[in-house]
């Protein structure tokens, strides 16, 4: 509802008063950051990912202060625009546009009038007309949230588009890395399960390749891209997908590794004929204690949750020293916070 | 949660400073205005609007600011309790009751007990007895919101009640036409669709009259309800309807038209053989550029959305340069501040 | 997500200005109180819900504010996750933590990835790790709030589980009680009606006998647990509730009664074969004038909504000068805010 300003100039100043300190940020956003959308990292350069964690790191910090609540999107108006049911991306967008004091709406799909054929574009221009700043959306159709963008004035963070793309997902994941790596540069990541239907496996290959890091992908012939390998660039583009390896079998993509990240299985993928049985599918595709002693040691373990125990990872590796699933909950909101913040601030 | 206070006083001018400036707006309600509830417009008079609007003007000029958030209503609790699927009025009224700074509820009947057979005088009392304040109400059930009225001491806004009443709608379309045609006296206005199923041209026909606009009903005769232009006082009180005019000939009706609202038309209707094809209404009754052009020069077009283009009314008429329909939208958001704030001084 | 601290420090302190007088409490928590769950009134000792309601009489006195809100637990976040629906009590414990600061996330199972198969710990250990602080559950599953408990550091109220608990019902019934007999011991409190699946009548039989009521069950033999009245521990052990009197009869119980509790009839109980008929139960078992003449003069009349009126209960007693059933709902959100408060100051 906000005219958009940088934060961290007067507004931020003022109110930092009244509620303690202010978020630890330059008073202004560096010149290369021209972004007022969120949609996939496949345009993101390794400068813009580095300016999202450093945010992060400081959202973290308010995080952990015993009232965490920094005036920043005060006036804003924040909508979730939710059409496929979720808690964790949700309540974890929910709580980073609360704590940086934005007015939050949430809208169920299943509850609201968008079940009743009202059209995407319609909707999104209702809730631009009501005043909304920004919509953060997660639309079962690929290219949804790009169509909300293109239609509206408003500012669009896509919360999981179809098969396509998760980008505040694989931004926590890199966050989660870094923050136990530094430097991702030449870092081998291993990303394994059914690459084909995975939105954060999609996103996560856009934004490690532009850090540097070398990703491996591994799974069923059946679950992953075919010619996601392939010698040519002309396949590449075809797939819209970044340069990366494919190794099947992960006894070997896994050796040397950094970091693994498992996929959640959806079992109706075996009703599909794509997997012969879960039971197969865990004994060549597990990440299991065995499995990640052939990997770096103290190599980290990364799922996007939820997870399915026993299946595409086993409960002692989920559960083990090196498992960061709980972290990378918890950094969703900071680097989640860290993209409203910079999107408010960016340019009209 | 609050007691009744009217607005504008102590409260008002202590809290105006820590959020900027307050509401531009005398400090005491003029003494014609004693409501507790906005159910219909049937009963408002021509003084009562102008002083709706003039509050929307006012809360217009926050909706503007880098901060729009006045600290009015704080303390409040407004519940929005709807039975009926809603987007756009729903999340208007949030969004008016937040920018006031009030404490809103949401409670949508389908995710609630009261599917499971609790009375609505039940829900009423209960909301009543937890501490709400004011009570947005959307039911299917025509005069449910005077139920909710009568048996609670809530204040009551009526969003919407099955074919009956959508006071607010009415009080926005109002407002969008005054702020472009000044006083609304002998303006002719058009309403053209489905009349018989309207809630939104039975407030529209109240308020305009009220405010002395010449009031033209248009729409397929199936559509109309019988006896509304009947010479007697006596079918049109059986109607619970004001005074208008009839003109079931877009192309006549239309002629020297200062406004033309068109109607959403649900297509069920064809399926109960109200109308005889799509087609053929859209071909008698849909507002286009060919019938606009017999209307005034730079005739306003109006439609509660959402619209069902190249139905009842084409596309470059939707959206041509005197096509009112998202300014209406957002006009939404200021008046139901203006109800809201006016409702919070009202005399208890 | 705030770490915790006790209330009515520097923080309520500072904040207290600016919102008004904070609430007169004294400033640190008696060295008995070591909750960080509600889960039952099983444990609970006389001197803790003596707290409880001296915390809600100054709870009721913030409610009584022209701007009721206190900045108590700002920066806290309050998520109620409810797999069942419910007006009241979600509305109760939602505006109780909004009147204390608290920010508000509300998860509808409905609407929300939990119907996908994502397990209840699994859920509750992301709200954890989002940076949830207090949980406010509602399970068709007994024990649930419990498994909450014990997989997270969150702390977790029962907003009713199953037949099992519903322990802020129980304390606001007593809150309402002893506001208006003072000193429950010796009182006696006459539960009547589907003991058997009744949460509400559970958690009052242990949390009544703990302030030292005397307590009388009645019902029909098919919805009063067998061996309730039995003499021996060994009975009452494997029924976990504690020791309570049995008097089928209620012309019989109702003799000398300073409390009657009627608890609502679940329709679908006839069917199960559990009653004879409605009609039948209404002629035994329903709290009416006749009846009410029998127990002390003023006797007080309690009911936990919502109310079949006409069956467990007659319209004029539900009604009547002695009904305290709208008194409960409103009870209810001062005696929230208490457990709300106590558990935020509570040791981790």
């Amino acid at each position: 509802m906000s005219s958009d300003s940088r934060p961290g100039t007067d507004r931020g100043a003022a109110t930092a008063v009244e509620e303690g300190r202010a978020v630890r940020l330059p008073p202004t956003l560096p010149p290369f950051w021209h972004r007022r959308h969120v949609l996939d990292l496949d345009d993101f350069s390794a400068e813009e990912i580095g300016l999202v964690m450093e945010t992060a790191d400081a959202m973290k910090e308010v995080l952990g202060r015993q009232i965490a609540r920094v005036p920043t999107l005060r006036g804003t108006t924040i909508v979730t625009l939710f059409y496929e049911a979720s808690t964790r991306t949700r309540t974890s967008f929910e709580l980073a546009a609360r704590v940086l004091g934005a007015d939050v709406v949430s809208i169920a799909a299943a509850s609201s009038s968008v079940q009743k054929g009202e059209s995407l574009v319609d909707t999104v221009l209702t809730l631009q007309a009501v005043g909304a700043d920004m919509l953060i959306m997660r639309h079962h159709y690929s290219g949804a949230p790009y169509l909300a963008a293109r239609s509206s004035h408003l500012k669009v963070v896509n919360g999981g588009d179809g098969w396509h793309a998760h980008p505040t997902q694989a931004l926590l994941d890199i966050y989660t890395m870094r923050s136990h790596l530094g430097d991702l540069r030449g870092r081998k990541v291993v990303i394994v399960g059914d690459i084909t239907h995975s939105r954060v496996a999609r996103s996560n290959m856009w934004g490690l390749t532009a850090v540097g890091a070398r990703v491996v992908i591994c799974g069923p012939p059946t679950l992953v891209p075919v010619g996601l390998d392939g010698a040519g660039r002309r396949e590449r583009d075809e797939l819209a997908l970044p340069p990366v390896e494919v190794d099947l079998n992960l006894d070997h993509a896994i050796e040397g590794a950094d970091v693994v990240m498992a996929l959640r299985l959806q079992l109706e993928r075996q009703q599909a004929g794509l997997i012969p049985s879960v039971r197969e599918y865990a004994r060549l595709y597990q990440v299991n204690a065995e499995r990640l002693a052939r990997a770096q040691p103290g190599a980290l373990v990364l799922h996007p949750g939820p997870v399915n125990e026993g299946i595409e990872i086993s409960p002692e590796v989920a559960h083990g020293a090196h498992s960061l699933i709980e972290e990378q909950v918890t950094n969703g909101v900071a680097v989640r916070m860290a993209v409203l913040y910079l999107l408010a601030g960016g340019q009209p």
